[in-house]
């Protein structure tokens, strides 16, 4: 009988976050019950408000308030290119380097055998449609943003099989050593890969 | 333009939680995304219940939903036996150990002059009040468990000191190695401890 009902709520709805375990949640419990109420409300309107708001852009199967997303509807985005990515938090990465200035789609997910998951659960009709629906987009050259790991590559590969035949440049981001990387603390496989993708200078 | 403003919003209001960072933080929205809205309901509940209903209690000063608590309520508790601690999840640590059946004194902090925390920032008032108010409670022990670190040492010190003149037995919880440990990892600090407060056998 040590901890009231509400605590205990609490530590357990924060516990169903994914990379928060019990002592954590009971931490952030206890966090929440020393600051100022107002915070705890504002955390609350804003979980409300997200699930009530947030839908998929039909276009990019991106997040988005409304439809067609403001990503898509930018007349300043280049419409010859198009970017594919796994999901929409590697949209932000990109769209945080500002090197970017096409058009996504987001496939939310990628090829994994193991969890089940294959092309069906991807949203690549959606892609497809885009590209020779009744109204196709402009796009020339489809870049290929899945993670350079085994799920990833998968993934781009299927895309890149799927879309070669419609006459499109499809491309693949590159993978080597980060910039500002140590080699001496690089992994194997990525000096390997460096190496082996290794460019005229 | 890449986020919209709820999941913005959302992710500014859980990187304001202690250990959650701007990535976490991205993290967990994008996972409240995924999941079913009625978890995330869920959680928005238990966090306006928490910050409704829970209230410090007026006898030990631990956060309770009834006054005075369940705790401080149980005829089953020793009354003559008052752990001090620093704060309610110090008491969550103790109660789950199932080896204290007396009754506790929540602090609410510890002594730290650097962050500009004094004995009157601490619930010390109220400990004194249940020693020798117009209705005492027949506390015989006040075992003081602090954390065995600096300011948790201070603090005990100064509980001590300010109690030691009222007649009471006033103890410390032990230092030394945890169980299960290994001398070969423990620090120095805990070794010398634990030679210094060695014991028969």
């Amino acid at each position: 009988m040590a901890v009231t009902d509400p605590i205990q709520r609490l530590i357990r709805e924060l516990s169903r976050l994914p990379g928060i375990g019990q002592k954590t949640a009971t931490r952030l419990a206890f966090h929440v019950l020393r600051s100022p109420a107002q915070q705890a409300r504002d955390l609350a309107a804003a979980l409300i408000e997200v699930k009530d708001k947030i839908r998929l852009c039909s276009v990019c199967m991106n997040l988005t308030e409304t439809d067609p997303c403001a990503l898509c509807q930018d007349p300043s985005r280049d419409p010859h290119l198009l970017c594919v990515i796994a999901q929409p938090p590697d949209l932000l990465a990109i769209e945080r380097t500002s090197s970017f200035r096409g058009r996504y789609h987001v496939l939310h997910g990628v090829l994994s055998p193991l969890d089940g998951i294959g092309p069906d659960d991807l949203r690549l009709r959606e892609l497809l449609t885009r590209l020779q629906g009744e109204e196709p987009e402009p796009i020339e050259e489809v870049i290929v943003a899945t993670s350079p790991n085994v799920e990833g590559e998968a993934t781009a590969m299927y895309v890149a099989r799927m879309l070669k035949p419609l006459g499109l440049r499809v491309t693949r981001i590159a993978s080597g050593l980060p910039i500002g990387g140590d080699l001496e603390y690089a992994d194997g496989v990525t000096i390997a890969r460096a190496l082996e993708v290794r460019r005229d200078m």
